[in-house]
């Protein structure tokens, strides 16, 4: 958990402001929103909306009344209360990537599966960079498909006593994780969200019919909802960043507007995931200025409408490998995502790939990106005693301060330490082998590993859990 | 050239600003600045300093009423007029890394040479991204060392027509630079800055001999002095940011100060180079949040002095190759760099090992880097258009807009498109050879060596330089 102490960067002007609010305005009340889900355009019609098929033109005063509802900021609980998190306001949580099919470890990349599932969540547990391991940290492509859901969110509960995500795939697999949240939180599932998840809507204008089953099933437990419209301008949304910006804000406030009638005051979250296609080739871009700037002008819209925000990326690239590439799109991304003022940032550490690809020594890279970001925001405390007159009165003209009273007192903690980055010398670094940041990652990885531990879960309630799991599975026909 | 035309990110509140600006009056004041030149010292005492041995203790007011002869902004002169550039107020001019002795060309690190400086500054010249190829893009270590700058400074005059460094490691090379480029310039000479230079403090608190004598040498004829105090916090300055901030300040208000005695008006720029120890090895430390925090408190200080401002960074890294850490690195300082508002931004692209190697595949990441950062600060622009409405009407819900009118009529320019970064799939790349973005910039390196054309320069000139080097070689025992 992180708290902002110093400015956000806010690239809007008010008029500019004021454009954008009349541009979702005229969309979702002009062109309307589909939602492939009759109870959700029955909850829709019964408060007023105009109905015509799919689409539901929504009046924007009601849209905002329903925002109004939601709190400004939640605290999602954890197994282990010590961990508890609160999301809004100046206050952020950060989670690794997430819904990467393929993973990359060292030179291999291959198909995910439970144990990189499970080793991510391990890691995710273990360092006090990431405030929860997620949901699906990759895919466990080796479990089946209907079932899947009921591996992840157990393995989730076992392994991590942080805030997890439960499954949104379908309204089914959402009211497994539910199942499987209330078993391991007993009578503290009542008392606030004990799950969050991310709803993302079929961009543009229209939300499927499964996504809209687990906006349901979720919001009437009043677990925290994340709706993110993902849109790739040139794909998704028009080429045009204020387009995209009015379509991501109209789109969002649609969906949260109906959890709100699901569930009035129910935790939600505005997100965001803007980038670009490259218009070449058709493929997403990723960590390139659009969705910077994009980030940075969502986090502004976000705290106008009074919701928490969750930027899209994150430490994003659309490089294969943890390159040169990769760390100077990932940091370009997460700067814009910190002075955006994210309160939750998703794809903090692992993405490469666009997406596609969540690596492990990725992964560590970011964390010192991370590290790096947080201590950069920090307010810079300027009085007389930080001047240390003293030293320079010991050291004067030409000399050095190595040895100096003032840096004798402080060595120890003054600077930002990185865990991975290197200052070796030439000599030094050939010596130990002449490893680059991603070889030398390989090794912090195994260390995290065999330094987890797993947080102890009462007996009876693992195994009500895996009573669960095994007679949901046959039920599900795996 | 570029113009910053959206807001600078400013650390340092009102308060702050004094507490840093009572900090550096006390060092001038109370500890005095050292001045390892009989010259200097005279200039300070005729103008009412007092002189302690080498130290001369500076009334602050005498100080600024000096700097306030500096002007806010001035256009540096190239061979060709239509390289002019301006230095100060909203505009940035970009350098690529300089001094390095070893450089890094795909695997192989070795000293560099004169053949290597060619290059650089070929490429320099080629690249509109970069304004000037400044005067030591690296060492030239096959030239014998006391006519080398000879051979700089013609290599400069004749490969490239953007404004050039003159040199600056003593009296003798600074007046054969200057002479050269009196012979190059001609008339125009007289009429502005034809030659920028960086006079580095021996900090903490000392201008050694060497330094002054091209500072007395290029004052006197109108070049542009970047003086630049090279602070590693823990070495060379205190282990506190506002304590090198303010010692910052007080070194090279000093230097600026002696730079107007000797020609009220003289262009100058106020330098920073701002950076930490690793206080675990000693070793420079670059690319942390000290020195990017650094940077943005040393922008905002040297707007409220009213002077141009060159930023220590560029793409700094103390990683050894163009890896993840060298592309964070680089872009977190350089983020820093420009949204601090860098007036002048050297060691834009090539930097690697704290400044010891300058990498020609990092010099390709670096650009990209910068392109993207130039174009992130870029003020985003909201009217009625840009929401692109009709798209929206046109595409409705669920669609997609690859094939939309707006779409069309923009794709081409529409988004930023990355120099070397990749949107390849997997298996694309793969076919390709699976190369990183190091492996992917050596070929542009070729291509723009290739493509690089030299400007032409008189034949008369061109036989003057060659007989001012001839003669001043065989003078100096070469």
């Amino acid at each position: 958990m992180y708290r902002y102490r110093t400015p956000y960067v806010e690239p809007l002007s008010e008029e500019s402001l004021e454009v954008l609010d009349r541009g979702w305005r005229r969309l979702v009340s002009e062109l309307g929103i589909a939602f492939d889900h009759p109870e959700a355009r029955r909850l829709l019609v019964a408060a007023g909306q105009e109905v015509d098929g799919e689409v539901v033109r929504l009046d924007p005063e009601f849209v905002l009344a329903q925002v109004a509802n939601a709190p400004r900021s939640f605290t999602l609980l954890a197994r282990n209360p010590a961990r508890n998190v609160v999301v809004g306001d100046d206050q952020a949580i950060f989670l690794p990537t997430q819904g990467a099919p393929f993973v990359r470890r060292g030179a291999e990349r291959r198909e995910g599966t439970l144990a990189d599932f499970s080793d991510l969540v391990r890691i995710a547990q273990l360092l006090d960079d990431l405030d929860s391991p997620g949901g699906l940290p990759c895919e466990p492509n080796d479990r089946p498909l209907d079932s899947r859901h009921l591996d992840m969110t157990s393995t989730l509960l076992r392994l991590s006593d942080k805030p997890i995500m439960g499954a949104q795939i379908s309204g089914v697999a959402a009211e497994d994780s539910i199942a499987l949240a209330r078993i391991v939180f007993g009578g503290r599932f009542e008392t606030g969200p004990c799950l969050h998840t991310v709803v993302n809507v079929n961009s543009p204008l229209r939300y499927d019919g499964r996504m809209l089953e687990a906006l349901l099933a979720h919001a009437a437990v009043g677990s925290a909802i994340v709706v993110t419209p993902f849109l790739l301008m040139g794909a998704m949304a028009p080429v045009s960043i204020p387009a995209a910006l009015v379509q991501q804000t109209a789109e969002a406030l649609a969906g949260i507007a109906l959890a709100q009638l699901v569930r009035p005051g129910c935790p939600v979250v505005m997100g965001s995931f803007l980038s670009n296609t490259d218009m070449q080739s058709g493929a997403p871009g990723f960590g390139g200025p659009e969705s910077a700037l994009g980030l940075l002008a969502s986090g502004q819209i976000a705290r106008r409408l009074g919701l928490p925000w969750r930027s899209g990326g994150g430490a994003l690239t659309t490089s294969l490998v943890p390159d040169a590439q990769a760390g100077f799109e990932g940091a370009i991304t997460m700067t814009a995502a910190l002075q955006a003022g994210a309160n939750m940032v998703m794809h903090t550490a692992g993405w490469l790939e666009g997406g596609l690809t969540v690596g492990f020594e990725k992964l560590v890279v970011d964390i010192d990106v991370v590290r790096t970001l947080r201590a950069l925001r920090e307010p810079l405390e300027v009085d007389e005693a930080s001047l240390a007159f003293e030293a320079h009165d010991e050291v004067r003209h030409g000399g050095h301060f190595f040895g100096a009273a003032h840096t004798l007192e402080r060595f120890r903690t003054c600077f930002h330490r990185p865990l991975n980055s290197t200052t070796r010398n030439f000599e030094r670094w050939t010596r130990e082998g002449a490893q680059d940041a991603a070889a030398r990652a390989s090794a912090i990885v195994d260390g995290w590993l065999a330094a987890y531990e797993e947080p102890r879960l009462d007996d009876a309630v693992a195994a009500e859990v895996d009573e669960y799991v095994t007679r949901r599975r046959r039920e599900l026909g795996d």
